[in-house]
């Protein structure tokens, strides 16, 4: 068995992390940190995890003893403390966006928080950086709307068909995290559409770096809170650019079989079928659909995950699996609870 | 008092006819026909309308004594029956879409509906097209999605700034109607965000006949279905074009200020403020916010009505206070119902 | 135009005392006061209520010039300012719960306050204490559950037909007011039904005082919070005494006829139909429902109600009308918001 | 391994029997049959099951081979294909209500169905009759809300402490099943409460025949359609008798800890706890708590399941897992999908 240990626990993606990895063939959880909570059995704050042999504990993090350490601190508390766990001799997957930059300036920018390291990491995207993580100390674990944006939109970019894309996300509020809001208040979400930071949310920038690196590409994003609890429906609608004006929706439908078919956690849709957020809610798979291109050369893809699981736990769960060299979808098999 | 009548009244657009008019102080109901609920009391289908003394008729519609009649059929069935009752001298409003399109080719090809007859009629956007719904015998009430869309962008293509714009809707549940379906079934649709007819849904045409006809803008439409009971929330997406590209946020602000302070239907949002279809629910207010562009030239709008008021009923009622001659807003003056 | 003015605007019963009386034809509103957002615009806090002439103010009850004063204070603030506003020579209708209670001590034992005067007030259950309320000064309206439950069960005590009432409500979670909290997070409530207080909720006293004074009934209540926005559905169960085990659900239903035939706002429901909260949400009807008898002599009475109209601000307007010696229903016709 | 088949696999029970085996480490699945999809993928149906190799087959029964069936059949079809299935020497496990009643002719009352044999049949709720099922052929897996009232309130009638049980459940959409129909109508259903079925739903029967076995207590029983998609959350109201009129709580939370505390899926809720129903949401535990008795003598017990698995499909496989003598967990260990 291998060891591992959660700092910051006490959140929703700390919840996550305790359901998968309870239930995790290869791993034990070791250690709980929460400075809030220290002494607390961990069902005073996840309910639904009732393992009488957890308790939070406020504890340094240089005394953690475990192969891989999952940091679900906030942003600027992770660079805070990651240096000091890698030189446990852990490896790190850390939720937050510290590590996600090739450009440390454009964290900056965008975070308004000064960086204090140049600590080498992974962006933790498996079906694209796969082989860099197996051989990572530090994996930066993708943002919630960055995974479905990039995950539907990767094959439009490596392909060279589009010159514009914009993504139009629609998330279920666990994606707010557990402090209650003015934001979060039932009244505020039920039966509403709430978008927000509409031409500038920070996982625009998440999302560009990964999508127009590859040509001049237009990168743009609007994020919706839905009243959902979890899971992110992506629709992205992109521009065929002069070249690629004729291809048709089955030679579409095909690049993306070719860049998926071997990945098991992406599933591509039949014809006419559309990605739910229920077939993944809980899941760590991705399912993507669409294929559809309209008159004015508008293509339309789509795509649902669980912003907890694949935006989150399921995926940090899947990089510690690459870490330790075990079989990638260990403790990750479970389909979606629909309905 | 004014007298009017509503042909197929059982319907989710037929109650909220009933709802608004009960409440209007200048009409009263002389007739509510339904085929299939003949002597049936209103109760029974609507049942929140609790008023003994409407009951349904099957009645030839050339019987009716209304000065105003409103068709809530489907598509199809309008057209059978409207030139009967502006036979009988009464001026009609229709809430299908069998005369909303200039050009009868395009029903047909979006309908698959062929069109028996070629009455004149306005379209019944009042914002747009007071003056000539003022005049009319015929008034076509708009779809749901239009009327949020096309109020939306209006500014945008009058004053020719952009060359794409990108109507991503998000609808309530009512707009599909009252029967029961495996789409509207409340497992499928709690917890989920349902895109569907993403690249061809019919409301298109109607967008693109009012938004196109300035210039050569394309226009794409994709709506999305959402766990909400009442509303749609509109997402345009725009792309300005070279002649525009250096345009400030506050420049476009002022060209919707100067097209819409005068409409006591329309309400802008102030700076930074998200329009909710909480604050519209019930009400035939929209509201318009977002005004923003993005580092890559795309402009945000947004709107949010309720489908079922400003985007049916209510809108029809205030088409009727215009042909009758009477003040715009009488019967509609209630503000949305939040929480 | 009578003058009515509102102590403590930025609620949720203050947003709906503004939505109701706006659309009032025989009332105008002088002043709406709050210490927090003296000098704001109302749809700053009520976003639905676009009105430009009303601002709120931090102005000394004192200084108020009005026929009626709503206030709309927590509990223990109304004591504080009520005897003032009096002295003004205005009536008021207190939302709290500071005015409630014949007796004094059992107020101070449930809310845990120090009641500070012995100012005399009437119970504002109009279709119980009309003709008290006609010549009241102050009317202390009943809190949200009550007036579900004791509509719904007055019936039943008055002909002394049970000796036991046990009230399992479930309420909306606009109930529980607009500040956000763990409670009102939006992922604890969806998909979730919340009991709580289950056995010493101080609306039980509420409860009691109005239902087992005629008679040595024990009364039980229990409230659930669900997933709704508005709307309290109470399910009354209730055990036939010795005396009445052979009653019919006819004869029991007739009682009730008997009761509310004459009160605009109680719906009786016909045979087999159930109350729902949409058929009155955003209205100020009572739907009463049930009738029916179990073959253990459990009586069944279901209503719905929305809290924050018949429930909180609609009755508050309904007892001003009585008071003001006008219509009972002015501003209160609407039917309720369904689907 | 074992093999198992699931007969009438199309519902949301046979989904949630797929869900639920396919992370079965001891069993495989041989067959799933379906008349209406013979030869259709399960993904089709079930779109979150994604396993390419489940095809539904119409098979007759007695050409299953299988160690166990599950029969996910209506009501009066199971009885027609059990005695077959029992023929091929598999073991039973049935969903429907065919089996539950160990007087056929309660059966018959209720569900109007004639039975058509005498098979012996134990009822399946391991917490109870774990020892009968170990030895069984047939087992009838009880009802969902059945399993909820029964396990909440079966230490109070074991210890005889009360006279009459009130059981006043709010249950998930998903307990209608996967046709659509009025009922389940989005409109229908979001910010509404529905009872149905007030004084005479079928499962009373159910609750009826273990809870007042022990004595001469009143069972009853009311139903309530809440907006959620998954869970029964359970109020039970009791009332003490003469003899224990003087227990205390922590009296009667001490005969819940010895009735249950050796029971791996029912947990205990801490002092003021409230059982969640998104605390178990796909999981097969049962919280409960309350323990409360209030001024009246009356007790109030809660709980909280997942009705499509603890009250469907995961108690199937615990009784499957009973049968077939291997650990009563395996396949069944994973908490509740939080938020």
């Amino acid at each position: 068995m291998f060891k591992v240990a959660i700092v910051g626990a006490s959140g929703y993606t700390g919840g996550e992390l305790l359901r998968i990895l309870l239930n995790h063939e290869k791993v034990e959880i070791t250690d709980i940190t929460s400075r809030q909570y220290d002494g607390i059995a961990v069902h005073k704050i996840h309910p639904h995890i009732r393992d009488s042999n957890l308790i939070f504990k406020n504890k340094s993090v240089s005394d953690l003893d475990a192969d891989v350490v999952f940091t679900a601190t906030p942003h600027g508390t992770s660079m805070k403390i990651v240096p000091d766990i890698l030189e446990t001799g852990a490896k790190v997957v850390d939720l937050s966006g510290d590590y996600r930059y090739h450009d440390r300036a454009v964290y900056e920018k965008w975070y308004g928080i000064k960086h204090s390291d140049n600590l080498e990491s992974v962006f933790g995207l498996p079906e694209i950086y796969r082989k860099e993580i197996e051989k990572a100390n530090l994996v930066a674990n993708p943002g919630c709307f960055p995974t479905g944006a990039i995950l539907s939109s990767y094959p439009l970019v490596k392909n060279d068909l589009v010159d514009r894309i914009v993504i139009d996300s629609k998330t279920g509020v666990s994606g707010a995290g557990v402090n209650p809001s003015s934001t979060t208040h039932y009244p505020n979400i039920a039966d509403n559409v709430n978008p927000y930071k509409i031409s500038a949310h920070r996982h625009t920038s998440e999302i560009q770096q990964e999508l127009h690196g590859f040509d001049d590409v237009k990168v743009s994003f609007t994020p919706h809170l839905v009243p959902v609890n979890r899971g992110i429906q992506t629709t992205s609608h992109s521009f065929l650019n002069d070249e690629n004006i004729d291809i048709t929706p089955e030679e579409l439908k095909k690049l993306y079989e070719k860049e998926y078919s071997r990945e098991y956690f992406i599933k591509l849709m039949d014809d006419g079928e559309i990605p739910h957020l229920s077939s993944v809610r809980g899941s760590n798979f991705v399912h993507i659909g669409g294929f559809e291109i309209d008159e004015t050369g508008r293509v339309i893809i789509l795509s649902a995950i669980d912003n907890l699981v694949k935006g989150a736990s399921g995926q940090a769960v899947q990089n510690m699996n690459i870490i330790l060299g075990i079989k990638e979808n260990i403790g990750l098999t479970n389909f979606g609870l629909h309905p």
